[in-house]
């Protein structure tokens, strides 16, 4: 008699009886969920690090310049198109690029050096011939600029565009820095600046609107008009083709200096410090008249009537490096190449944010969800 | 004066202006086009395999067991919805399965062994908890058949469901075996039998068509009625689970048997022997008599009123392994372990198959194209 089902329904049986929307768990509480069941893999030969850092970490064998172990990193972040890019407004190669940045991000995360990709684009049909090959210009300048190969890769056709992207990166395992590490006293300190690359955001889309709106033409500045992006070409850059602050972990491995603990600020500076806080047992202060904010991020939060100091906070994507040092270390760095942006202290105090006036408020975890 | 394009629009441009469809090249021109792109990426260092095969190979540092370098391989395979399965007849723990075991089958095509993987997941919104974990116990089942550990991953939204997969896998230099390297006299040699995923397939839309017109429940084997699975449990097993043949990668070790080319049957046999003549520059003989086919794949073949040698050249996804062999090196295996198939030729005898009267007649290059 047909039976619809296969005979071995049981082993491949999807527990699919019950239906829990995904967005009652959010990103993070699948991806605990997955290293859950995969907890098995933490014990894995070889493997420093595993799931919940920027990057895995493993030995490869062979010693490294110093006598430790030398290992690789491997990282990968995916781009969807309607979840992380609009392509109304989001150019194919500055696309490219950010795939790769993003992930060569996660390997300065753990002060390693990147050297090979592995591509694989979903490519819809409504995407020309030119525009993967715009997509694909954006992948070899960034690769070129971050001195890292593409060495393989799959593409497939797909309803909406999509671009994961894999990096495996070296160091020698006694560089390595994960987000563990942070003792109290720790200087916390961030590369570049914060806030701008959601300033970027904010500019694009009311570009966005106000071409859908025909307002685009309107000059006086007026509601609904689009933003003169020449006026905020620096912020809608650090949103377009945001840098990987490799040229921080260079000057760390020339100054000698080895952060206590390193994360990449992608989903904003509140979450990056929870995510030290939580994986080092510690807790952290922020000053919040020590955040680096641009010019132009205060010019676009002052126009979108918003605070520059939440695009600081909460926007994410600014894809600089927050990393932690004893104050000894401090001396040992350019001023020019970081700011103090706060201090590790005893995790009973929490994450929290010091205000001008000198009160202390908790820090919520925050940024952009894509759930 | 408001300006709706970014101020750098030339160096972002997409060269957009033209639309040539995807279609018109395909994924392989694409692959071809991406290559050329990035055809620096051929010259780094310490890379010894670049794309263009079934896993780039790139050297570690340290010294294998016969004194040739440590070498690692990577490679990346996507599964998308709506082109490469249906949810409504692929069990998602089956998908999971399917995800890492095509690119273990990858890294047995290069005669290495898997170790680490990356798992970025697409997940739509109508996909439960409950789902995810199905997918995941999919993905941890394969790793622990195959001896690997999921160490990253990224998850995020997606109008559909897309796995992408990407594995790293560890050989000596010296074993490594790529699509070159046959030559003429070499035996064409492949593991397992040929079609029945292909098989398998025909057999789930027939199911699937069976339910969507209420012909499910009829059991007189007329037109439109499902088919027993239970019948073709073997050819469904093929396609929802195939297994990667590091089974065979390890009995040639243990045998002292390096197969001279070697490649796995994702495309189905005729486009992998054009892929081993093609980087081999050589040509290639498929006796039509000698195809390793299984009963139930003739079975399926008779009942779907189809070839079962035509499921055997052009179906795909059996991920059995193509090699190659001098004819001196076949004693030293074991004969229930692999199937002669044919001969590598001199190059201008080009890639055809012997009919059973001994005509040869061109063997075109296809299988399942996703464009």
């Amino acid at each position: 008699m047909p039976d619809a089902t296969p005979p071995d329904a049981a082993p491949l049986s999807d527990g699919d009886l019950q239906f829990t929307p995904v967005s009652e768990v959010g990103e993070f509480g699948l991806i605990d969920r997955l290293r859950d069941r995969l907890g098995d893999a933490a014990s894995a030969r070889d493997l420093v690090v595993g799931i919940g850092d920027d990057a895995a970490v493993y030995r490869v064998g062979g010693a490294g310049s110093d006598g430790s172990a030398r290992v690789h990193v491997v990282t990968t972040d995916a781009l969807v198109e309607g979840v992380h890019f609009d392509r109304t407004y989001v150019p194919l190669r500055a696309l490219g690029w950010k795939a790769v940045a993003v992930n060569v991000s996660d390997v300065a995360a753990m002060n390693a050096s990147p050297r090979f990709a592995t591509v694989t684009l979903g490519l819809p049909n409504n995407l020309s011939v030119e525009g993967a090959e715009a997509l694909y210009a954006g992948i070899a300048e960034a690769c070129e600029r971050y001195g890292l190969a593409v060495v393989g890769g799959d593409t497939t056709a797909s309803a909406r565009l999509v671009i994961s992207v894999t990096v495996v990166g070296e160091a020698d395992e006694s560089a390595i820095v994960t987000r563990a590490g942070a003792a109290p006293g720790d200087l916390l300190c961030v590369t570049g600046d914060l806030g701008s690359a959601a300033a970027g955001l904010q500019v694009l889309l009311a570009g966005k609107d106000a071409m859908d709106t025909g307002g685009a033409a309107g000059g006086d500045g007026a509601e609904g008009a689009a933003p003169d992006l020449a006026e905020f070409a620096y912020v809608v850059e650090r949103q377009l083709m945001p840098q990987a602050r490799l040229d921080r972990v260079r000057q760390w491995a020339e100054a000698g200096v080895r952060p206590t603990a390193l994360v990449d600020v992608s989903d904003g500076l509140a979450s990056e410090a929870h995510h030290l806080s939580q994986a080092g047992t510690v807790g952290a202060v922020i000053d919040g008249g020590l955040l680096p904010i641009h010019v132009q991020t205060a010019l676009a939060a002052q126009r979108f009537d918003a605070r520059a100091e939440a695009y600081a906070l909460y926007g994410g994507e600014d894809y600089e490096l927050l990393f932690t040092l004893p104050e000894a270390e401090a001396p040992k760095l350019d001023p020019a190449t970081y700011a103090v942006v706060g201090q590790i202290v005893e995790p009973d105090e929490g994450v929290v944010l010091r205000l001008p006036d000198g009160n202390r408020v908790p820090l919520v975890a925050g940024g952009y969800k894509h759930y």
